[in-house]
């Protein structure tokens, strides 16, 4: 397997995105994030999802030099508009802006239009953990998800994060509401595999471990069926609501994700030493449930992204080769 | 089907009520709020719950004289004692405070310690809907899941609200962490029928659709396997400290129910009309989803809790007729 280190990763980018129009600032800054994304193992929002994040900036739908404005205050809950900058830029920006919100009043709330793809959702929330802070955000995306009793795609997966500060590694969530991700089916669909659990429909409407059966059908499976599409549909609610934004609705109608709608939310902790006393109790008393596979102990969320962190900063970030070389080929002359 | 009168049924609450040394006026708001639950359908914390609710009381873990109070400030957010009394009582004033302080703030969030079950959870998300809020609480409990790879129940099933004011019905998703609440499985069995899909898992470890199995399991199934487990645990945390309050662990330690942690957030929307426009474009987008099944269209989180609300009050409130005969029998002298 192909390892790639990091620096050769962010410099790749880096250099990439220049040749876009890129400042040297905000290339250095996304380069920064995709490789991050890809080291703690999100390989479909990083080195995977960087050509068409390219292929987005050169279609004019992601504007590099665009940066987000206060537009509003609703009270304490800030209205941004994000003028269809980088969405990883935009998220940086807010969810830092809702901890110096938080900061001064313990909660700080910001919402943001037109901003674009943020990537992994989970880089905002240990953005906050890694200064003490809880991190909540979510999104909306285009329509991928049928909801509960529909057969045709008209919910987005809205990925919900939610981070809590801890010293030996965050406690990060970061789930989108279809069981499995679009990018999942497509990498399990490459490896030729079937899914661990059923993920979405096939032609029948029966339930499938298929990958490219759900993939022909667009008939994802929402996370824990009424309940995620549910879910799924507030988060899309709120985004839109709170950032007077565009909601999924508006998103699948011009065609392509852009200009989508999102929520930081962050919280200062009063007492740290408390906060993190409570924290360890309950990690340390859900890790003693006993395991159903007594060679997989329970994990919290986070644990394997640290660890994945720790062992790809080792031994380089594991590549997709041809993706790879795709990227590498970006940087000879047009 | 038995069907009593929301009069009658809240007046038989509040006396008993009233016998157990509740005063009048906290009486009637409890009755009120238990006879509504039952109203629209949510008869496992309407009147199946209520003999539970009288025993904590008798047994001194919930305490009908007290009232809770502001304890500290961490800047915006305000943490309460629930001093033990009724989760609902609690819950309400709770609600209203957040509400109170989305007024002056454009968000309020107010998290509080030992207070007790608050019965249904949505009653405080259509509590801040019905005033035109945004509604979000959530709340730990006992143990009652294990974690995702465990055996052994460590995680509560921890309930999310989110409600929306919409006015032909408000959006409201009410929605626990297990697949199914241990009342949805003890309706199931006691009506001799297997769930419509699988709520947990057998004592080979295989998932299985017969409740009787799952409740000598003790394995419910976490919504949507990993990543339910994970969003409980992250409730478990939030509440926990935001209320400086006791975790599932303590509680579950504690052996019984009470004394538990909740957090109520409220935003208020800007702009009124802009956030019903919204509200209907991503109702009516949604239930668009051509539906697998023709005669049972695509619904929106809270649709038919207002149907069955209309049913019920006209028609009466269907009961089961043992419970209904043991309540009744509690008005009798002891």
């Amino acid at each position: 397997m192909l390892r790639i280190s990091s620096e050769q990763m962010k410099a790749t980018f880096a250099s990439i995105l220049q040749k876009e129009g890129f400042s040297a600032d905000k290339a250095a800054s996304c380069a920064n994030i995709f490789t991050e994304n890809s080291r703690d193992g999100v390989y479909t929002h990083g080195l995977n999802r960087f050509p068409v994040f390219v292929q987005m900036v050169q279609q004019g739908l992601i504007n590099p030099d665009a940066e987000p404005v206060l537009a509003e205050n609703n009270g304490l809950i800030e209205q941004w508009d994000g003028k269809l900058g980088p969405g990883m830029l935009n998220g940086k920006i807010c969810m830092d802006r809702a901890m110096k919100l938080a900061e001064k009043h313990g909660i700080g709330c910001v919402a943001i239009r037109n901003t674009n793809h943020w990537m992994r959702g989970g880089t905002y929330g240990w953005q906050a953990a890694d200064q003490g802070y809880i991190g909540i955000c979510f999104t909306n995306t285009i329509a991928n998800m049928p909801p509960w009793g529909g057969t045709e795609p008209k919910l987005g997966n809205n990925p919900l994060i939610i981070a809590v500060p801890r010293e030996e590694g965050h406690v990060a969530l970061d789930m989108a509401m279809s069981q499995f991700s679009f990018g999942k089916l497509l990498q399990y669909q490459s490896e030729g595999r079937a899914l661990p659990l059923a993920g979405g429909y096939d032609e029948d409407g029966d339930l499938s471990t298929n990958p490219d059966e759900i993939i022909d059908t667009q008939r994802l499976l929402p996370v824990g069926f009424w309940k995620g599409s549910g879910l799924s549909l507030m988060l899309d609610l709120l985004v839109t609501i709170l950032s007077s934004g565009r909601s999924t609705s508006d998103i699948t109608e011009a065609g392509k994700e852009f200009g989508i709608s999102q929520v930081f939310i962050c919280i200062k902790p009063k007492d740290q030493a408390l906060c993190a006393q409570l924290t360890s109790q309950i990690i340390d008393y859900t890790k003693g449930s006993k395991p159903s596979d007594a060679d997989r102990p329970v994990s919290y969320p986070g644990e394997h992204t640290l660890k994945t962190r720790v062992e790809n900063t080792k031994a380089g970030i594991p590549v997709d080769e041809k993706i790879w070389a795709e990227v590498q080929a970006m940087l000879e002359p047009r």
